[in-house]
């Protein structure tokens, strides 16, 4: 059994019967039932979650995990392939939206170089687990090997351990990696049956024309990879990114610690339903932020079965729809920990 | 000419040449243009109101204005009347929903005693603007004379003017009354010519029954007042409440000011599109935060012309989703002042 198999299998089942009290809790706070509608199954899932009626005021850390990928050469982004290093190098440095709304929401951010095409210089803010210079490009053949989607899952679960023993208790997702849109889409047609148009859309803003060679190009991806969606390892190594899988592995990561973990955007999306084809009792533990524009994003929701908090027309990437949703968590939690009880505020109930 | 008139005639127009100025210093920032969405258009809309392309990062208080209602006698509402004034001193003692969401959000909380039925001793953190125990029973006449209304307006506007010079460049709008869906159904009502039923909810938890009671009331208060929608004051006077007129006046004064103002749900809702009445100028300040699950919140946000930010099926009130709101109009705000730009950082535009 590899660590990633093993990690995968002992997951637990989330505490049903702790959200039941944590309700009961909820119930008893200064408003009317019900009143606090999401807030109130967000407070009972992270209970769920982290097995505890009041869970502890989240502490947070969103992993920005950044790596290249050979499919940039068919020419589906509209930014070179350079964009990636030196937004990794931006990310280090506090200078992206993603610095911006966690340093907001009061959440760490975590970059981790998974194999951007060349390496850069050590830099502090960035943790190196660089799988290799990029992936292969998909449209050929596999993406990367069996083995390598292994070491980029076991190094987002190293990711994620490392973080659960500094103290964190909910991650968000978030990434960067020019054509990893087209990695995603693949993906997500890959495991949902969906055609290529139906999960592709404009990425970071590319015209029409490249927009259908971009669903080509998954079709030829498709095709020549033949993936097989009972084997979701193979099909993440086929059409995935190196940053895609760690992301999954850190999903499973905080899984096994009990540990929520929000998504983003299509791209993060993509990364979680990978986990959960591989581990399905992962899945309970990933909360949805926000529905991004991109089309396949959509159907990465509905074949996961859950809504998402919000829409705020994004579609940048980078764990930002997921640091906008800590506020929320963060909220959801405090209620539980702060408001007053009918009773301790002398505040009359419905049948007073 | 009266102080409310006074104000309501000197609100500027909105900078939208700003406006362009501010898109242009987004489409710079290190991310495809566009792609933050709401966060961008929001950002724009905080600018053309401050008047300045990098307006501050706001300085927030939400202004809580708690009253009782006459019509509360029908028995429209599943809590006793005795709520109010006891989710007042729950207001001024930290212990409220809205104390939690805004201590999180760094906003601060300014509670107003509008007039609740029995007048409580002083508290701290109370403000005390009076105008009355309370409005009359609006099934039965007016709820108040048109010399209340205007002073209940006015109280509004001093404390926007009071926290304005203060420093606040950022409102929300929180309520409080036993009863006041009812007169927030009433108003909407007269002001956008729909039927009761459409317009009247569950309000804080009610049966099927006393709903059915609740359309009928506002239909006989419809009847008896013969509210006339082209003389907006007169109609806040026949159905509206001390705390609806005060944040009428809150939020004209905030738009006299430039300072965006964040509606909550339903009621503040109907408060915002009666002081829209009253001063059309004053809409392109009103921000919408949520939309409630109370059915008259959609038909208030429609006549508005607006789209709320978020659906978390909120129906708590006390500006507990404008507090939530605010986190995302700072990060708008923070995208303007924190992010790099292309340049600064060294990334390849699309150009590129």
């Amino acid at each position: 059994m590899t660590r990633f198999e093993e990690i995968a299998a002992r997951i637990p089942g989330v505490a049903r019967g702790v959200a039941e009290e944590t309700q009961r809790r909820l119930d008893a706070k200064t408003k009317p039932r019900g009143s606090l509608g999401r807030l109130e199954s967000l407070a009972c899932r992270i209970a769920a979650i982290r097995g505890t009626p009041v869970p502890e005021i989240p502490r947070m850390a969103i992993v920005v995990m950044a790596a290249d990928h050979g499919v940039a050469e068919e020419g589906v982004s509209a930014y070179p392939q350079a964009v990636t290093g030196q937004m990794l190098r931006n990310f280090a440095r506090g200078g992206a939206a993603i610095n911006v709304l966690a340093r907001q929401a009061g959440a760490r951010v975590e970059v981790v170089d998974m194999g951007v095409r060349e390496a850069l210089p050590p830099m502090p803010g960035v943790r190196v687990h660089r799988v290799g210079p990029g992936t292969k490009n998909l449209a050929l053949g596999a993406a990367m090997t069996r083995e390598e989607a292994v070491r980029a899952i076991e190094a987002g679960i190293a990711v994620a351990e490392r973080l659960v023993g500094e103290g964190i208790t909910l991650f968000g997702l978030g990434e960067m990696g020019i054509g990893n849109t087209t990695a995603a889409s693949a993906l997500v047609a890959a495991f949902t049956g969906r055609k290529p148009e139906a999960v592709t859309g404009f990425g970071t803003g590319i015209t029409p024309e490249i927009r259908r060679r971009k669903v080509e190009v998954i079709r030829r991806a498709l095709d020549v990879n033949a993936p097989d969606p009972t084997d979701p390892l193979g099909v993440l190594a086929k059409l995935g990114g190196f940053e895609i899988a760690g992301l999954a592995g850190v999903a499973l990561g905080g899984a096994a610690s009990r540990i929520p973990v929000i998504m983003d955007g299509f791209i993060t999306g993509a990364a979680s339903l990978a986990a959960a084809r591989m581990a399905p009792a992962a899945a309970d533990y990933f909360i949805a932020s926000h529905r991004s524009t991109e089309p396949g994003h959509a159907v990465v929701l509905e074949a996961m079965g859950t809504e998402p908090l919000f829409d705020l027309g994004l579609c940048l990437g980078e764990g930002t729809g997921a640091a906008l949703a800590m506020a929320i968590v963060e909220a959801a939690v405090r209620i539980l920990h702060e408001m007053a009880t009918f009773e301790s505020a002398g505040v009359s109930d419905q049948e007073g």
